[in-house]
């Protein structure tokens, strides 16, 4: 692996990454404005700016900025986080300044003309439409928000629809001019690609920008609040979340390790208890997501309405057992199951150029793969079941949506957990 | 490229490929059996076998399957399709005979343990489930069920509640002594592999099998009807099928040009027109599929209750118009799209290993890449509008899913698609 990271004297970081035997590569540039960049009043704001990068630019109107990638056989996309905003292209090798043209453009030169703006309005709107359908994706927002109830982090990306139809042309330049500077950008590539050629393009495109970050976001809080949608559905939608350690805390590693045994596969507990036993249910699955600050771990699980107690008070009483008899064996697996996950991801181009932007973004440089193997070690069993009976004493956050005529009362799994 | 076939004596083929700097590798058994195999008293067994084969062998019950692929940090999993069912890992280079061990131990002595039979039929009816919870994966099979009414290639995967219900031990092995014959099974692997070692293994273990397929299944039949479903949703899901070429019949690759000009990426008609320029949607594509004799090039869009007579009409208009003007640029850029997509899908060992089984399984060989290549050269601007002329004329099935008060009248779209 050759990583390497130059950094423009206005502070805008170039990593690259090149993978000896490909023929395209990965490149995009990730920027340090998401959700919980925003205030309340411009809540999705975030988004709806990615959203208007492909409706227009000074060089390229919508349809020329597809066809610019397009035309060579590329993909171009974008995605908006609660800490990021990524705007990415894979393409073959020889197109690689075509992209990071493109990119660029999109960025840094984006017209926002007053009627495209109506346009994609709408179409935002239509995004939350389509994703209030999908109880499989709404429940994390609604969980996100009962963890972190009245604060940036705990707000949806999309924004609700109040502040979609209000947003104008002065908001999204306002939201540019407070957090698109350079020291905020990391142009990131992986696969066939050469430093000095990409370092050189960025200084010639991204060497002029000026600009400071405006403020760090507002610390996260999280909170054990419930929120309860009721809906004909065929089944509950169940998700649980636990305050984990932000990505700076070592103990981020412990999180994952017990996240990865506890539901985050085949051989895991839930799996195996609540699946795999018992049938109770088609999904189930433990993750440790991280931020800056803090981090959630979550729960998710779909039942019929006739057996979420069961499934609630057993993912309950599964979570206090691991605290008191979490197995080496189990703890030896997730550590081999994270290391060779990591490896194998190392395979593709899109997720070394993410890989490498985040580790910039978290560190300001991109630590030795060792360096990380070497703390997914350095977790043992006992940090695993402390860590599983810190979540079991500090509770959970919950998030319930379908048919709850039989789900457990308000504060049921928490007294159980409590218990 | 170094792709290698092998072929039993009892029928049972091995492709391989070597990827050279890989330390993984992807294995898998892709097997002739899946829906279309199935009578209608079956529908959704092919499926339920598929879960059964995790649920315990005569050498492992269900944990120590797990365990033994994710001890080593491997993944494993399988899906049901309508002409297969693939079983399939993930895993370091020195842990592909240890793959190739655990799926051949899953495939050829599951027990079919009656109360597992029970559980996993439990965990099935959860899945189902979930699936009509999720509007914009359930209306692909109703849209499939429309174009080929009372057909094997109709039915769903999952197979409806009552027959689930319904299946016993002896239903499943019966499925296994039917499609389950060397000669209908692929092991085929990518990667960090070694191609005789692969041929000797796979000797050993599937040497002894024997057994005859029984019978080709019901040749499909496209029909242009229409399915309803009336349900307080946000977004009305809107699918139309046509009949498109099978995958034997080099016309595919004008229908899948066809589908990547019309709504295949940001810069084709659907995503311009009706995205772009209107905003009267999020999501909105065309796709071909093939089967063995037929395929069904599907276009979807999820749009709000006030807006779908506009978006159903406009699809259909734009259909008609770009059987008359569809341009060279826009068929040459589809060309270049399928062409590097085809390039850069190579550098996954999952996409190369599913990839070599599929061709194998369709051609008896894998055809080089230039040969691919150069019929996706030979389609012509004037074929791109004869394929879009003869949709337009034989007319599509159709599903809608949402809140449809505004939806156009049965058959008003089919019109104006034959004005």
């Amino acid at each position: 692996m050759t990583v390497e990271l130059h950094t423009l004297p206005n502070g805008l970081r170039v990593v690259t990454e090149h993978m000896p035997g490909l023929k395209s590569a990965s490149v995009g540039l990730w920027v340090a404005a998401g959700g919980r960049h925003e205030r309340a009043d411009q809540n999705g704001i975030a988004h709806f700016l990615e959203h208007m990068a492909f409706k227009g630019t000074t060089r390229r109107n919508a349809l020329e900025i597809a066809e610019a990638i397009e035309d060579v056989g590329g993909y171009i996309n974008a995605y908006t986080s609660r800490e990021m905003t990524a705007y990415y292209a894979r393409v073959l090798e020889a197109d690689v300044p075509l992209a990071i043209d493109v990119i660029a453009d999109i960025v840094l030169n984006p017209v926002f003309d007053p009627a495209e703006i109506e346009i994609e309005r709408h179409v935002i709107l239509q995004e939350i439409g389509q994703a209030h359908d999908t109880p499989d994706d709404i429940i994390f927002d609604w969980l996100q928000e009962a963890a972190f109830p009245d604060q940036p982090l705990g707000r949806t990306i999309l924004g609700p629809a109040e502040c979609v139809e209000r947003f104008t042309r002065d908001d999204l330049a306002a939201f540019v001019a407070e957090r698109y500077a350079p020291g905020q950008m990391i142009l990131s590539a992986a696969g066939a690609v050469d430093h000095e050629a990409i370092v050189a393009e960025a200084e010639r495109i991204f060497g002029h920008l000026t600009g400071h970050e405006t403020g760090a976001p507002e610390p996260a809080q999280f909170r054990t609040s419930e929120r309860r949608e009721a809906k004909a559905l065929e089944q509950v939608h169940f998700a649980l979340g636990f305050e984990a350690p932000g990505y700076r805390n070592d103990a981020v590693y412990t999180g994952q390790i017990f996240a990865t045994a506890f539901g985050g596969g085949m051989s895991s507990r839930l799996f195996q208890e609540i699946r795999e036993k018992r049938g109770l249910c088609y999904t189930i699955f433990a993750q440790a997501g991280a931020y800056a600050d803090s981090g959630l771990l979550t729960i998710y699980a779909g039942t019929s309405r006739e057996e979420i107690a069961d499934l609630g008070n057993l993912t309950v009483d599964e979570l206090k057992r691991a605290a008191e008899d979490m197995s080496a064996a189990e703890v030896a697996r997730a550590r081999t199951q994270m290391k060779a996950g990591l490896l194998m991801g190392l395979e593709s181009p899109a997720s070394r150029a993410e890989r490498i932007a985040r580790l910039v973004a978290i560190w300001g440089r991109v630590p030795d793969l060792d360096e990380t193997i070497q703390k997914i070690d350095a977790v043992t069993t006992g940090d695993v079941r402390s860590f599983a009976e810190r979540l079991a004493s500090s509770g959970a956050a919950m998030a319930l949506y379908g048919p709850l005529s039989d789900a457990p009362a308000p504060g049921a799994l928490a007294r159980r957990l409590a218990a």
